[in-house]
């Protein structure tokens, strides 16, 4: 094993793209049979057809993209059964090669703390076996600790959420203190901890810097440009997870500032997009339903292509 | 059914107590006995001994409080195995008359939000029914939108992060932007939403207030009583958690601004003071580990006496 950081970089290196695939296996738009029992499945037949979806893009998407990003709440919502399938979804996908970044956003006060991320980073000892989860930041510093912790411990990384990609977003994270909004607060703190973790894990070496980031990222926008490339200036040291491409309307342009110039530095994810692309042109009078598995496959394509013509990515 | 904002009332009242005992299922701190296997104990095994532990509390505190709050994070930790056994205890405290406030700190952006608000807040159609779930506010208003929305339609509640009582809490939620902290900027977009709620479900009926509460809470931590004063001022329609008394240091004296004048407004949480009670003075060398039950039992009903004795909790 190596750290979190440095399995990422060469998974982007070797794959020669940064689009990370959103496993949001939304309930009304599975194709059609995936789910036996229709609408009055029961959740365990529900969490089976989340867990064949989910399978069965990992086989499309291992062979393009460096790594996927299964989204906690959908599975949630189908109770313990759904929380089954994310296991074994979160098995298969690493067991194809995939680095597997968790979407749950949780958080607590700090020995709480340390329970979720037992449960997610802590490797084979993790019930939910992944290599980095999203961290909310809102409880402060000795919140984050006990993540930062096991990731150091584990090779696992965390990305904290910094400037999120929802309109709403800025009702806190935009507001004004001590000079700068409360996002570059946040910000200058995962900084701080990505530089350290980058120096851990030989980023950095005798102060040269090799790959130069850390274990510790940040979530920021697509739908935020402006403050992409301010971030990015400010986080030379710290891996951006990129929500909001594709169905939340940001584009490849929208992400380039992301980058580091040789194209690494950042995860560019797109869930609907890739996902329901069957029910989408021009996908969906290419392929249909029937063949939901090709319009995966070649949205992902088009993505890879659109990163590599519009942004750094294109240098990989 | 009413609303949740109601029905805490109504169990304030007829327990004559805010007491709220804290479902913290620590691995390290259970009675001898408890998990069959040991430390070799299979996932299944660990969650069958916090079932079985969890509902234990529940036999004895059901009669003396009006609600108990599982902490998601320690059952997540033993897998799916685990959050089965998180709704069986939510089913089985519900079941003994006890309100159950799911202690989940979960968000995402809207659409996702609303996995997450049905998984826990839509009643018997959710996998965990729980009467209210804690929820970060840092993704902003539309990432609360949803889980409001949900509270209105089945008459669940949820309590927004506000002011933490961890140390490093005010790492982001003390800076000072327009004048004034950012958990009061929380907290009014809170108030504000529990007015609204409040006005729905008859709490304030032709501008008279009845118990004048809305179903939208505050998370207030009793570590911080400068605050809990002036936030009592600031929120007149909205229910406190307190979380913070006992092992965190917070005293009744401490938590007594977050009642209003009749020792209503706010319930007040103690966990490892309670569930661990028998590995501490008095009630080790009372009880000891073997009458771990009667421990739990008199350290409740100190626990009750001390809120009566120096907060508007003996008006009830």
């Amino acid at each position: 094993m190596s750290s979190f950081s440095t399995r990422l970089y060469s998974a982007i290196q070797e794959k020669k793209t940064p689009a990370l695939v959103g496993l949001d296996p939304r309930l009304a738009m599975l194709p059609a049979g995936m789910i036996a029992g229709g609408e009055k499945a029961s959740w365990e037949e529900k969490a089976n057809g989340f867990r064949q979806f989910c399978c069965e893009v990992v086989d499309v998407v291992a062979p393009l993209v460096p790594a996927v990003k299964p989204q906690v709440a959908f599975f949630e919502q189908l109770g313990s059964a759904g929380m089954a399938a994310l296991a074994d979804v979160i098995h298969y996908a690493r067991a194809k090669g995939l680095l597997v970044v968790v979407d749950g956003k949780r958080n607590d006060i700090g020995s709480t703390a340390e329970a979720y991320a037992d449960a997610f980073l802590a490797g084979e000892q993790s019930a939910w076996h992944g290599d980095a989860l999203t961290v909310s930041p809102y409880l402060g510093a000795d919140s984050l600790d006990p993540f930062v912790k096991v990731c150091r411990e584990h090779e696992s990384g965390i990305f904290i959420l910094v400037k999120t990609s929802n309109p709403g977003g800025g009702m806190l994270q935009d507001l004004v203190a001590d000079g700068k909004p409360i996002y570059q607060h946040v910000a200058d703190y995962v900084e701080r901890i990505a530089l350290e973790t980058a120096v851990d894990n030989g980023a950095i070496e005798n102060g040269a810097e090799k790959n130069g980031y850390g274990s510790i990222g940040a979530v920021v926008g697509a739908t935020y440009p402006e403050q992409l490339v301010e971030l990015r200036e400010k986080m030379p040291h710290t891996w951006f997870l990129v929500p909001g491409f594709g169905s939340q309307g940001g584009t490849a342009a929208d992400v380039a500032a992301a980058f580091d110039p040789s194209g690494q530095g950042a995860i560019i994810n797109n869930s609907r997009g890739i996902l329901f692309a069957y029910t989408k042109e021009p996908y969906r009078e290419k392929f249909g339903e029937a063949r939901w598995q090709e319009a995966v496959h070649a949205a992902t394509c088009d993505m890879i292509e659109q990163l590599r013509a519009e942004t750094p990515a294109g240098n990989l």
